[in-house]
């Protein structure tokens, strides 16, 4: 009786463990950002004679990446509505993140990034892109 | 005897459930991107007559925004270093999430955020806006 007690107090233990992971993941709370990782933002200006076919299939490539390259951890995307007009141009952007430099690097010479890399060019006008480790 | 263990139980699963949500806290993990929060990318190009002093001190008080505005929800800044030279001249970025397009409303018409603003103008040349809804 004591032991099957026993087993179920373990069994409780590892279910609250589980259950609280669950639930942090299911609210997706914004965590504190976790210094040190690198944010690559890019942003497309498109061609006027690419269609919004061609855009999404252009953008969903993009978020593809992410099932093809490992050094991605978090990949997004979504499109300028600054009321400020200080976005150049820019209507497409993207934020992906990676754990150092060197899994950046590692995404950059990647075949898959590659192979994306030149199905950007017929379609997009200009391209911004800016890496930064946070530091603060 | 049953009823101590019973308690016992029940403080195995809430230790367990207060344990792994401190674990999560203190990785600092990167979760999937909450969507439908508004992220706000700011950069900036300085001008040549910017001290490093004058630049410190405007980073800083882009950050201390974080303590006076209550609708961001976190704040994060770092310089380029990415190899692609697509950073338009832009070396400093900054990374502002908000819950909702309200609260960025509501932040880009905060006195703290104008009295900001007014102290950008005079060392920086250019400046970069780009805000988008996490759709993907």
């Amino acid at each position: 009786m004591i032991k099957s007690l026993f087993y179920l107090c373990v069994l409780a233990l590892v279910s609250g463990m589980m259950f609280t992971g669950y639930a942090a993941e299911k609210e997706g709370k914004v965590k504190a950002p976790k210094m040190g990782k690198v944010r690559h933002v890019v942003a497309f200006k498109f061609k006027a004679t690419a269609s919004p076919e061609d855009i999404k299939k252009l953008v969903d490539s993009f978020a593809d990446l992410k099932n093809k390259i490992p050094q991605i951890v978090t990949f997004e995307t979504g499109t300028n509505h600054s009321p400020e007009k200080l976005n150049k141009g820019f209507t497409h952007g993207f934020l992906l993140t990676f754990k150092t430099e060197k899994d950046r690097d590692d995404y950059l010479v990647h075949p898959d990034h590659k192979a994306f890399g030149s199905s950007v060019g017929p379609l997009v006008d200009d391209v911004f892109v800016f890496d930064y480790t946070i530091t603060k």
